[in-house]
């Protein structure tokens, strides 16, 4: 934990100060729950009201926001994000030695940067290359020919197949694993074939994968993840999917085979997205909805359906199944009254 | 395995024995299956139709049931609690002996309980504390910080990050991951921004976490998980959700971050949460549902769909589009019949 | 990598050769990203145009699609599968050496077979069995007493709890969990009691499991898995679920207990299944949909809904609420159309 006063703050995150500059903070805080020597931020407008109550010493805000704070305000105008690069400075992560511990299992030929870090009980397999700065956490099993960018982080028991590729400043959470076996089988007249999955998966820089989330190899072409993606927990992404820059994919989606996923699209929990589609830049795919076609205009997607009172929701779904037939009764419906309307004119 | 006779069985468990009490049994098996010397239970009313016929010595069900029951009864209210814990006497989960296996690596500093077993490959990291008889399963790793309560149990390969705090009598299954980062990030003009996770995962007493569960850390403040909390397989828990005491979660649910959730909840399998909600006490969620809004009232809510027949759910699909338009036209069919009404009256 | 000419290939996999027999080819690649000396194929209709165009040397295509071939054309009924296989000859797995990694470690009473692989990190407990030629991969755990046929591979940190036997040819993912406690808890007055789980998981031949998909231990018998099923990546199997033979589920799928799925199925992605179901052989169920009731015929079930724009789908989901409401309006314009109508009369 560092100590800065806030005019450090505003001057190295280029925020206007309104308040006392040689105020000092350590740590961040809620707004609710903070106390002095503490730096907060309001970004949803639904904390709001705990603006005039707030006891940090200052609230990192936008001007309108600043207008109602009681206390000092850094101001931006983007504060979720002046936030986190705050926090971060005051919080810098905890850093990792230099060296490969003993325990360690590391093929002779493994290329390993003398800055790295290589934590007890990870295997490194052959001609693996480890970059720059990287920390490999431990338990971590990096296949054959994997390679790992420099300042790039492995959390806990994250496993790399042979040949995937992480780009620079990634962070990959404990349990994720990139390059199993894709789900390619073929039918035969007496059971499944395996298609062998040749391709690898290819991580750009600055992205983040979450912890058990996992990324197939491509059958043939390879799996591609894009620059500054950002992938949840527990995501699925399928064999040969390709996801573009920026892209944020909340919990548990799953991804299938083939599709293609734009650049700045946001994709909420829980979506499924089927195989072979294309989905064009800028498309946001609301919360445990399914994608079914390709999307081919930005915009915003939903097939999501809030749960009511079951009772309520039970007499819904009975008369779905009727909806078809609903639809035909109210088309004879229509037609007896443009008879009746010609029988009465 | 051990060994007991009915009369035993009924004295321990205040269970009334209908039948002869020097009876032996020796294991638990199920209605249909069992053999003499084992004793079943009925606690689901669609087994009914097995009990007339069990093999079983001993059959633990209802007054109801013990009526129809062929063989012997242990008696009580509540069958598959009842039967839980005779299951427990005659099946003792196989210990493991007190000690740290010479694979595992341990930090001087941690603290390891002199009776806690420490498996192999394990790794723990400064500062860990585990208590009493506490199991920490192959290939765990406990980040700096971590604490484990007395007798709970870790299976193979957790990951516990830094500073997580396990309460008591837990379990933990293999591949859970408690404490990863939150999925924090902040748009800016030129990609994402990280937002530190620099809260914690704080675990109750008596809970148990499924195989590949996982548990984020909180962003500021911490996640917290109630006492009695049972989660499933697969879980992903956001960070700073807060879920109360008694709640039981199947497989599969996702809970978006800060999202609180009562106590004695019971959530279906596959259901999700959005995020920033309030859920009361006593509320269950039939599977496969989403979560909107905060619910307000204990009671049972769905927006589930059971599957139909491929075909006949495609014009469901198809009319649905429609729903707003048909609407219109059955206000627009009224509005003719006031018209027609009058003009006949 | 090996190599070999058309003529062998054609041969060695009974196709019909349209073209040189003395073409040599090395490796697989795409139809659209082909250069000579590959082999391609066409299975999937939507990739049909670019076979005009192909660069490859030979293409693994149906009679119809060898009329329209440019280059040499190895003519199959079924193309996937002679591709699966043609890649595999091509491009064989990397193998493992026999042997024990030093770091691993084993218990006494295990039984390795010879010619098997365990490798780094790995943890063998009591009374293991591995067969002929199996693969341990890094960082995986079999607890005491499980079991793993001849060929069957695991990749890295794969865990097995105690009991679990894996039958021949299989190859189980990294993170995948087999045998870990189903959700067995009974609801007391003061919270709730754990059911022991006392089955185990059976495996049978030809199986593949996905990447940190779990499959839970029968509560009193066992959860099977039936020869040749295929599981994508992060599935969920409860306890004392069957899975028929050939049957293959695709990612994110959840199953609850005690359901039995017939053979030959095929389940999309995300989809949920209910406890204490019975689903006959030849179902398939489309993607993220919830079955509720057993499926007693075969056929394809759906209950999944496309996304479509957010604005649109508000609307829908408005009146989804009033659709019970809709149905009595309805049903009330038909009562007095009857009436006006034999008032008219």
């Amino acid at each position: 934990m560092a100590e800065a006063t806030l005019g450090q703050i505003a001057a190295r995150f280029g925020l206007v100060l309104q308040g006392d500059p040689d105020v000092r903070v350590t740590a961040v805080a809620t707004l609710r729950d903070a106390t002095p020597g503490t730096v907060t931020f309001l970004a949803n407008p639904r904390y709001r009201r705990y603006l005039a109550e707030t006891q940090a010493s200052a609230v990192v805000v936008d001007e309108a926001g600043a207008r109602d704070c009681s206390v000092a305000a850094l101001v931006s105008k983007n504060p979720y994000a002046a936030y986190a690069r705050v926090a971060a400075w005051l919080h810098p992560e905890p850093g990792a030695a230099p060296g490969v511990h003993p325990s360690a299992v590391v093929d002779p030929t493994a290329r390993i940067a003398a800055s790295a870090h290589v934590g007890p009980q990870v295997v490194i397999e052959a001609g693996v290359e480890v970059g720059e700065r990287a920390v490999i956490g431990p338990g971590s099993v990096l296949g054959a020919g994997a390679c790992i960018g420099a300042d790039t982080r492995l959390a806990a028991r994250v496993t790399l197949y042979r040949r995937v590729r992480v780009g620079q400043r990634c962070i990959l959470h404990a349990g994720a694993v990139l390059g199993a076996d894709g789900f390619g089988i073929a039918q035969d007249v007496d059971g499944w074939v395996k298609v062998p999955q040749l391709g690898t998966v290819v991580v750009g820089d600055d992205v983040e994968i979450g912890a058990n989330t996992t990324v197939d190899r491509g059958a043939i072409e390879d799996t591609v993840i894009g620059d500054d993606v950002k992938l949840d927990n527990q995501i699925q992404v399928a064999h040969n999917v390709r996801i573009g820059a920026h892209t944020a994919i909340a919990g548990c989606v799953g991804i299938s085979g083939s599709t293609t996923i734009g650049s700045r699209c946001m994709i909420g929990g829980g979506v499924g997205i089927a195989g072979h589609l294309e989905i064009v830049d800028n498309v946001a795919v609301l919360g445990m909805s399914l994608v079914s076609r390709s999307l081919t205009k930005p915009g915003i997607y939903s097939a999501s359906v809030p749960a009511i009172e079951a009772g309520d929701w039970r007499r819904v779904v009975a008369r779905l199944r009727h909806l078809d037939d609903m639809f035909d009764r109210v088309r004879a419906l229509e037609g007896h009254f443009k008879e009746s309307d010609a029988e009465n004119s």
